[in-house]
């Protein structure tokens, strides 16, 4: 290490105390200073003041992960000239380096840059350790890249006939004196490994360390490639998402379809297949290790890298998904109590998950579920969007088959899970289909004709545009899907067509011919193409049980922290990510907020997922969180069932949607109907 | 916890201070003792004292391992009388279990047993938790009772909806309370199988704690089975022994061939099939794990468990077994600098090693090797023999294909390989055979007749008493093996066959028809049948080489302490066992020692691993020693080489056997041999 000459450590590091054998050096952007000695290679000054510079290969010039900028002229506020002749000049090793890579033609290897004069060193933000990984929504917190794996390139001392020691001791010794990494311990195929490597890279390897206190992998010589896997296992599809841990960027994403879904279409059909088939949670297991691996291997192939180059996996998932993948058996998740085999996170290899195909010591780091209802899903979309760190009132819901709720803010963190059921994601409305080309995702009813038009999904095009039948003429109008369905409904409410208890206005079918007749209730034709497509009274009503489900599982949340109003509202997950907030709003899915504070958050769950593959401290973060989190479970809370009994009802221009009222024109509340907000559940099931 | 009485607090405990709710208890043989108030189990008075008894069921009179006796009478020096009704009557549990299991009919649950008046309790060996396992010889030290993996019976809460938290931190939960057991980790396979057990034992359940750190197993209800075994992988054979840990009792043992002979005779043989056959360490791992796993099934067998309740396994053997049993190469190993991979301990599950039948979760514990030459069966053979904590200037061989030999004490300790070659085994004697019925194994040679009698292993007669030809027509006079061929060569010598250069005396040929010129040299004829067993010079020569070998490892060592002479000498291994050590003496193959210091330790290694397996403590204390071994390579030793050359002679009455001198008639030294000590090796080698 360097250490500042006496003129430094006296404190002086202005011109006046400037002697003959001593530079001042400044490092931008951290502003860390000290004098040293002419001749110090910048690193290892930067490495004396702590200044945060990334090394794989420890100043040897192998990684370029090092790189500085010499800034020109004079810097009158730390009184210095600097110039770039005031480092040495450009190495044999720099000269070899830049025709291998980018190294800017102001750029400097820090470990090959010597000292020769006052100099003020940019260190830019590809070089620093732990860099910020940029995401694309300002709204939340940057990952600050800091994975758990760690590539390190060490010489190690030859053995010595005199001095007898193991090959794997004088690795652990290099270790110490090099990265300061002690008490390593180490993975037996690693050990199996080791003595090879270390003749083939003529005693100079790199190695693998996790958690820096295991040894994972080594291969002769240096070697910059480590990933890692972020995976969201969904009841329908796998999500993964490849990145390189060097620069926290996703090099490739993939995604396939749950082949448990053979065993059953959503999470309590594959429980039943468990309680009718003993022993069917490993068939299911099998199924879903299969196809992790198997997306793995995609994903590698995306991105054009060795999957054996994946040293680490970070997973999410819903708490029966979470149990399948892990071999235990999900029935106890089944019927209450709804005992979770664990709540806390999980650290093991990958092949105790059978996941082959990555490196045989990659590691796999499972979030921790919430809730028997509440799964590591919800745990990543926390850490995604951190309600745990505002001051405002955040609401956050994940739809799925079940919609997961949480709400609070760095005082209290409540999270629930609400009964929804599937109609939005299409399915128990009869001509509901997944998101897929084809299906309906907008739709407008004029406000006069109560026409329709719409998109479909595939075509940027509305129906009534001229060419919309030429661009899905391939795909066809196959059906309405959870969005398309969510503002089908908002439209129809908008436009008077449902009345605010969910009712088709049959009086309107003497004004329109898209709404008829349909037994004793009424539907409206929303597409009279093959197949036809009708919104039919029941599919109203399926979608008003999953929306006041929804509604009320929020409402219980505020109930409890005895809020009144949210400050803002993330939807997560595909369906939050597709459909119009504002459409959202009309239905009452989500309590009133400022729209402007109503956001999609995308898979926030897997973004949970991948902060924790990039960032270690994030897991003890998510682990602190998931404890202190207040779990409320809906089933058995009386004041659930209420809320939802009320919530039925479409908003309306009175309480308790102010906010939405200013952007939308709301019809006006009928003078005594039934069923509304204001009016207690009791007494309209007296009523009913 | 039991609190002791304010009276007790005070420090007062005799007669005087007795008041009517509190009793005084003493415990014997520890002498604790206290105050307590009359009613509270005498197990949770001792737990309070700090009395070691023993208990797997946590007070619940389930395990019976807290059995205790009351003394009968007046005891003046504890200034009380102790009576069997000063605790409370027996117990229904008590009787219950009186037929379950043995408690004498002295025998007092301590659990159960409620103080009622003054009493003077007694633990038995048996029911203490670190109770002594006594071994066969007095001469070293008993193993306490102590192993890594504990049984713990513990009852859990039920999950709640309110507080929904996972059965697994419910489980961590009660052992925290029940067993202060804080900060539990767990295996995935455990967790698997965990939810399942809680039901099927109704919240009760038995769970393995493997280092107090880490769930490996779990039982529904109460259980009391918890194996390990000690496993020795030599070069021939592989040797297992079955433990009970709860008592420390061997409950079976058994050996099998190791398979990899099929790949190479020796060691060495192995180490150039697979420079030959690259891949070919992976064929002789698969079959020394196989070997092992059939060895697990054969001893649970033979003890009556379930090979599944083994739940640890701990390894000795030499560096080339262990590297493959590891799945390691030891291409390093079969040259020099014969690196190591590693030589630290090594803790894993069983499944890594492909250890399939025992526990899914079973761990296994290798002990660490010395140097490339020195194996994990030596530290075993320390962990033994504890020449580390001796005064006394200590010498160990463990012979093998090479001698292991270790030497010093509590101050310093020297390790070193002899290459002794397999002579002592059998191989490279005309006539030798591995130890096996039908072998010469005891040689007697009349002084004056020079006529030979012997004994075969599988018959207890000399081969001049009736019935010899009888005992032995079954496995007949096949050949002689290594202890044989000692006592050949040393009665030889004594009835002045052999002179001291280890020529066969050509002269004797007149004397005797026993020996015959056999071209240029001569040979004694031991045995005229079929076959003629003879030893020719050639054999003599072998063995020459190999006990100048042995002893000149050993006085190397002597060398680098500065040591002239030992205080005790232990001959480990199978032929250390079977040699009549006056003749190993004899030979010379160890130093002059009082001969009632030296002794056979049998299988010293495979004891070694019991040990580790019995007492948790002793791994922490062989890593240590093995850290601080003087590692002596005697292959760039030039000494060694002379000790070698001055040591082919055989001993006679003048220095350096004083001791010996004094047990057998020894030769008087000719004048003017060539080549005995005191001449020095480059002299000899000029003269020769």
């Amino acid at each position: 290490m360097a250490r500042p000459t006496r003129a430094a450590s006296a404190g002086a590091a202005g011109r006046s105390c400037q002697v003959s054998d001593s530079a001042l050096v400044v490092f931008t952007p951290s502003g860390k200073r000290g004098r040293f000695a002419l001749g110090t290679p910048l690193l290892e000054i930067a490495r004396t003041l702590g200044v945060d510079v990334d090394s794989v290969c420890g100043g040897r010039g192998l990684c370029g992960r090092c790189q500085v900028t010499i800034a020109q002229g004079e810097f009158a506020k730390h009184g210095i000239r600097s110039a770039h002749d005031h480092v040495s000049p450009f190495s044999d090793v720099e000269k070899r380096y830049r025709g291998r890579r980018r190294l800017g033609s102001e750029g400097r290897l820090s470990c090959q840059a010597r000292l020769q004069g006052d100099v003020v060193v940019d260190v830019p933000a590809e070089s620093q350790v732990h860099k910020q990984v940029v995401r694309k929504r300002a709204e939340v917190r940057a990952i600050e890249l800091d994975p758990v794996v760690r590539l390190h390139y060490v010489e190690v001392a030859e053995p010595d006939m005199e001095r007898p020691t193991g090959d794997l001791q004088r690795l652990q010794e290099a270790l110490r004196e090099q990265w300061q990494l002690g008490e390593l311990t180490s993975d037996l195929r690693m050990l199996q490994s080791l003595q090879k490597a270390l003749r083939q890279g003529g005693w100079k390897v790199t190695v693998a360390v996790h958690s820096a206190n295991r040894i994972i992998g080594v291969w002769p010589g240096f070697r910059d490639r480590a990933y890692g896997l972020a995976v969201d296992v969904g009841s329908t599809t796998i999500a993964g998402h490849l990145c390189d841990l060097a620069t926290g960027e996703v090099i490739a994403s993939a995604g396939l379809m749950n082949p448990q879904i053979r065993f059953g279409e959503d999470l309590m059909s594959r429980v039943s297949y468990v309680m009718m088939n003993p022993g069917g949670e490993q068939e299911m297991t099998r199924a879903v290790r299969q196809a992790i691996a198997a997306l793995a291997g995609q994903v590698a192939a995306e991105g054009r890298i060795d999957p054996r180059d994946i040293l680490e996996l970070t997973f999410v998932g819903n708490p029966i998904m979470h149990h399948l993948l892990l071999g235990i058996d999900p029935t106890e998740l089944g019927g209450a109590p709804f005992a979770l085999a664990t709540n806390e996170t999980i650290t093991l290899w990958a092949s105790e998950l059978d996941l082959v195909g990555v490196h045989p010591n990659a590691r796999v780091y499972v979030l921790p579920c919430i809730a028997g209802h509440v799964g590591a899903d919800t745990a990543g979309v926390i850490l995604s969007e951190t309600p745990h760190l505002s001051a405002k009132m955040t609401l956050i819901v994940d739809i799925g088959t079940n919609a997961e709720i949480v709400l609070g803010n760095r005082e209290r963190l409540l999270a629930a899970s609400s009964p929804t059921g599937p109609a939005f994601e299409g399915a128990q409305i009869s001509c509901g289909q997944r998101a897929a080309p084809g299906a309906i995702e907008r739709v407008r009813i004029d406000r006069a004709s109560l026409e329709p038009r719409f998109k479909v999904i595939g075509s940027d095009l509305w129906s009534d545009e001229p060419g919309f039948a030429e661009a899905t003429r391939r795909t066809g109008v196959t059906g309405i899907c959870g969005s398309g369905i969510i503002e089908a409904l908002a439209e129809m409410f908008l436009a008077g067509i449902l009345k605010s208890d969910g009712t088709i206005d049959g009086a309107i079918a003497a004004r329109s011919p898209r709404v008829q007749a349909d037994g004793r209730t009424f539907s409206y034709l929303l597409h009279a193409g093959e197949p036809e497509l009708r919104i039919l009274q029941n599919d109203v009503r399926a979608i008003q049980l999953a929306k006041a489900a929804l509604y009320a599982g929020a409402r219980l949340l505020m109930d409890h922290l005895g809020v009144d109003r949210v400050d803002r509202i993330t939807l997560a997950g595909a369906f939050g990510s597709h459909i119009d907030v504002k459409y959202a709003m009309v239905l009452g899915l989500i309590p009133d907020c400022d729209l402007a504070k109503v956001s999609s958050a995308g898979n926030a769950a897997g973004t949970g997922a991948r902060i924790a593959l990039l960032n270690r401290a994030a897991r003890g973060e998510i682990e602190r969180v998931v404890k202190r989190i207040e779990k409320i479970e809906t089933a058995v809370e009386p004041r659930f069932q209420e809320h939802f009994v009320g919530a039925m009802a479409l908003p309306h221009k009175s309480a308790p949607y102010p906010n939405l009222a200013t952007v939308v024109d709301l019809p006006t509340p009928p003078a005594a109907e039934p069923g509304l907000a204001g009016d207690s559940p009791r007494r309209r099931r007296r009523r009913a």
